[in-house]
């Protein structure tokens, strides 16, 4: 079981991040160590070139991995990325992106996992990264 | 001499990437093989844990590569990031950011650099950033 | 089909890498796309806190993704590496190393694959890598 | 005064990675927070087409910024790498290799620093890499 519920993560997430929602960006999936998320597409997003701009990816790729650490260690404001690295595979088309995350490692103060993004409907991923969160000491009373 | 301006930038990368204008970003400075970009302050950044999101820093170190980047091959639209790693160092205060980049490399098909963020006022940044963009090859007339 | 076989690559990829054989790390499976390498325990490999140093792990990863390259591209010299990323998860025992790697995008000028490392006989990864090879042009007769 | 000594650092790191000696690589200079390791040339390094393989740069990146950590928390055995990102951005010549670290934050948990790596002699970098390492809290008596 999931130590937060999608809803959870929405209230929790959501307030905190204002921005999130000018995505547009939301979880529909969670299971303990694995989350995905959803992008709907939107014209805003366009970047030179016709293609979906890079950082709509990183920030779907760092929601979701979010999800998939508060999945593991509940609703701990305090997880935060200490890593991201993202590789960009394919130009992501005019379409919903969907972002799939799960976890490689839980530790005791990191989490580590991976992410694969893909354009709603295509097979290859436009996108994969791997992030880091540091988790706080559980003294921390949050 | 930079091969693209402040104004020409301006001009070309925001009404491409509408989604820039949400966050205020814009270029303050460009030579050729570094720029600046800023980041006024606003609360719709503040994630949990009272602390500007991660995407806010990835999209600024982006945009600011991007600008590096087309100062040394001038306005390619189709100049895209194949790989972006940051590591967040510290955590940003309510202050505006500054997004510093250079090139380390300015290859025929590659252009790879780095990027240090501060948080307006502070020597020690709170981001670092390497990424490398591919260039289109000269056939494109774009 | 590979377009490179198991005899090929060590023939290939051995007499010019000298110090690979200094390692014993050998090729052990290669399909189109996906590849195996195998890294026999040796006791020079442990480092102070009595764990494998992580360049035999790096090392490793970069030799499979060479091998998946080669397996798209045929036998080319100049295959070369542009980028590699490297997440340490778990303490590698005492053991043999099974790298495999397999192709996440396969560009005319980039190939980008990941690769999974782990101790033999065991399920979890010791570590996780993704990687950038840059495909040198046709022309260049090799 | 940098917590460890050139000397301490060798005797450390040495007998304890014997591997290393195999790399001819040493620790020329350590700081607190910054360290150089030099490679001298050796024909065994070199790959097919003719350079330096990467392995033996991302080999003298660690080792640097292993001496950068142990340089600001001292002789910790299980210091460990976290995350290495490596950009190879030109071919290095048949010539000695330095690699010169920094550490970009000093944290109590992690310490991630950014490392350059030169042909001697030459201005423009071979590579750049940055790495994070975990720092084994206080209470283990190593």
């Amino acid at each position: 079981m999931p130590r937060i519920t999608i809803e959870e993560f929405n209230k929790f997430a959501g307030p905190g991040a204002p921005f999130v929602s000018y995505f547009g960006a939301r979880l529909i999936e969670i299971e303990r160590g694995t989350a995905t998320v959803l992008v709907p597409f939107d014209e805003k997003f366009i970047r030179p070139g016709g293609t979906i701009s890079g950082p709509v990816i990183m920030m779907a790729a760092d929601l979701v991995m979010y999800a998939v650490v508060l999945s593991l260690v509940g609703p701990k404001a305090l997880a935060v990325t200490t890593n991201l690295n993202v590789n960009f595979l394919r130009k992501p088309g005019r379409k919903d992106l969907l972002a799939r995350g799960s976890a490689l490692k839980h530790g005791k103060r990191l989490v580590v996992g991976e992410v694969s993004l893909y354009s709603d409907g295509e097979e290859e991923p436009v996108a994969h990264v791997t992030a880091t969160y540091s988790i706080p000491p559980e003294k921390n009373h949050e």
